[in-house]
């Protein structure tokens, strides 16, 4: 199994998924670029999200609340206290290391002593910076280790604007930033990655039902889109290792090559937040039930996930390996919500003689789907190219087509081809991708 | 005018488009949060860049790289050196200024006082941070102050990945932040924003003609999504306005409320970046040209725009003032792919014998449109809700429908109402929104 996760990441620079970041110098520390296909890939995992969390609910609305943020946001939800790992240096080599990950905790791994580590200290995730031209104490910024609390410092503002009332909630998608000193697993912990966040506000009792709700509907979403059952699995959390805000979280796992591992966290917040930020700030973050003239703090459950983890645990799951006419063929069996490409568009040959129709076809499908269009080497070749970036449909423009203005959709998965007319083209292919 | 600019920031806040960022707590300099509805239409502004650079097009593929970036390069792109504004300090109040924004450079604006002002220092406008557990030189990062260095750092990975080869395209949306020292005018000038940039790689001689390409097909983007073209120029700039890498830069300006200001920039950047990658980095960043064995650096044309700033603009040329009936309505014009909500739902009464019908409604349009459902107050009332916040049809459901299974369609600007069944109603919606 472990293989599979080389072949992946294999795959994923071959064919420009992802890249790591500044590589020509050198690389940088845990940072990632998505590529020409990984762009259209995460694009369509985010947008997927959105769909089933806002687009399909009239009890959610969209936020997209700043990157940097002020220390009142941090100190009022406890991570500038909180929100740290311990760190011990290696008095023989300097090497710093943190104490929780430690195979031995008194053994250096990188000189392999014994008892020269220091006392433990604890080192705070977030980036820090400056805004202003005076880099002083009143000036310091953070980078947001997570959207979270975009939801909650403007939970008055999108009340009153949205006019929305409990059980509701606020999604987010946005970039957030770690300072992880054990970055590890390709993109599973990275220092800068997107999360896909939702704060639901519901009446003080009823966190513990929303709870199972947000829980057998996260874990839904992601079978829909292509993730074996068997490869999930919902864990609790033991009371030790619970956040400092939760009252019950539970992570839904995914068997990653290299063993159980999170893809999403579902939290009760309860009103840790709202409480907090309320007594920072002085505004009052309650809601005012008209009909039973009722004063309340929301509660909050949160289903979190980070969306370049969810696709790498997409791309893993689509993996795949086959035999077609007696040739080894690598295949991603992407639900065709999440591949890059919808239809890739072949011309049977470069001559001139096909490429007017080919690129004709080619600008009919290019505003429904976003397409691809290949026409050098062997059709065989371009086939496989497709398979590999999990494209669902090919269509090729043959010299048939000159005269029954007909082309052929080849399907990915079951290699069955069917002719169509040019004309029923877009119908055809819309039916088989919504 | 100005009294424009002064209703649309009002609406932003009151509608729920853009919140300043952190305001329960005084507010955070110059950063900005777009809330329910201003996430949408930010959205929709992306989304319309994308299908318009690359969906519909075969030569632009997308790229999403970091955000935190090593000094290597920004040392090679000329930023560490050049990217700086020069500012002053007032002996007398301390207080700092931007020299080349001062109306007259001898006096300090704060406190009045003639020559009080220090020698001028360059102030470099990227923000800094540290990677990793030590804050020392050697983790030093930068938060990307535009997304174009990805672009060409990456560009030999896109290159091998894509197969593509010049004339062609590399496509980014994202974040960038530069530490201004004087935000203004709302979301035009903040110190974080979102970017929309291609770089277009062309073969050496050809970076005139691409030029003039991109300048006409970025102002026809922007008239096609409904600014009016009396109130867009192109403005080359003048030799000594230009940018360190530039050969030459036109800004598509657009009449802002308080005069003609930068929309979008396009600039001629020569192979000065890949040139000085690949000399800092050792990599070649040449393209080999098989049909004529020849190679050569690639010259870029970068069409590049403020997603933010574009947003803006858009609602600025959207917003209106009319009469209905003898009443008073402000409306957003907007185009139908930027306006937050393609259609809204609306029940004559909240009574439960149309919440049913107007529910099921909903459901099947959400699938296919971002959808608004509001119950509440009179029917009036709504639909001057939705024309403010752009929503271009609205789709009521009344007590006939319940007999003949037909709704009405309101539009917005023409305020035509026509009756439609049910059942012809995404066909009939689809048709006006694409």
């Amino acid at each position: 199994m472990a293989d599979r996760f080389e072949q992946v990441v294999n795959l994923c620079k071959r064919r420009g998924f992802v890249f790591p970041s500044a590589e020509i110098y050198g690389g940088f520390r845990s940072t990632y670029d998505y590529g020409p296909v990984g762009v259209l890939m995460l694009r369509n995992v985010k947008d997927a999200w959105w769909r089933t969390m806002v687009q399909l609910r009239d009890d959610v609305v969209g936020l997209d609340a700043a990157i940097l943020s002020p220390p009142a946001i941090w100190q009022a939800s406890g991570h500038l206290e909180s929100f740290s790992d311990p760190l011990v240096d290696c008095r023989n080599c300097k090497a710093r290391s943190r104490l929780d990950q430690l195979e031995d905790p008194d053994t250096c791994p990188n000189c392999g002593k014994h008892g020269t580590f220091t006392e433990a200290r604890q080192f705070n995730l977030m980036f820090e910076t400056h805004a202003g031209p005076v880099a002083d104490e009143g000036s310091v910024a953070y980078l947001r280790p997570e959207t979270a609390q975009g939801m909650f410092v403007d939970f008055k503002a999108v009340l009153e604007t949205s006019r929305k009332k409990p059980p509701f909630g606020i999604a987010q998608i946005g970039k957030a930033f770690r300072n992880e000193i054990t970055p590890q697993n390709f993109v599973f912990r990275t220092r800068e990655f997107e999360l896909m966040e939702v704060e639901f506000f519901v009446p003080p009792g009823d966190g513990p039902k929303w709870y199972e709700y947000w829980c057998a509907e996260r874990l839904r979403w992601f079978t829909d889109l292509g993730i074996p059952p068997e490869d999930l699995r919902l864990r609790p959390h033991d009371p030790d290792e619970l956040s400092h805000y939760s009252a019950g979280t539970s992570d839904i796992e995914y068997r990653y090559p290299w063993g159980w591992g999170e893809l999403e966290g579902i939290a009760q917040r309860t009103d840790f937040d709202l409480r907090r930020h309320a007594e920072a700030s002085g505004e009052r973050l309650e809601y005012f039930d008209q009909a039973s003239g009722e004063r309340y703090l929301p509660h909050v459950v949160e289903p979190a996930v980070g969306a370049t983890r969810a696709l790498m645990a997409f791309l893993l799951a689509a993996y795949d390996e086959d035999e077609v006419k007696g040739e080894h063929r690598t295949v991603l069996r992407l639900h065709h919500r999440l591949a890059p490409y919808s239809v890739a568009v072949l011309p049977l040959s470069k001559k001139d003689t096909l490429t007017p129709l080919a690129r004709e076809v080619l600008r009919s499908l290019q505003p429904h789907f976003m397409c691809d269009y290949d026409e050098t080497q062997a059709i065989g070749r371009r086939y496989r190219r497709q398979d590999e970036i999990g494209t669902p449909y090919c269509v090729t423009v043959d010299f048939d087509s000159l005269e029954d203005e007909a082309v052929t959709i080849r399907e990915r998965d079951s290699l069955e081809q069917v002719r169509v007319p040019v004309d029923a083209l877009v119908g055809e292919l819309r039916d088989r991708l919504s």
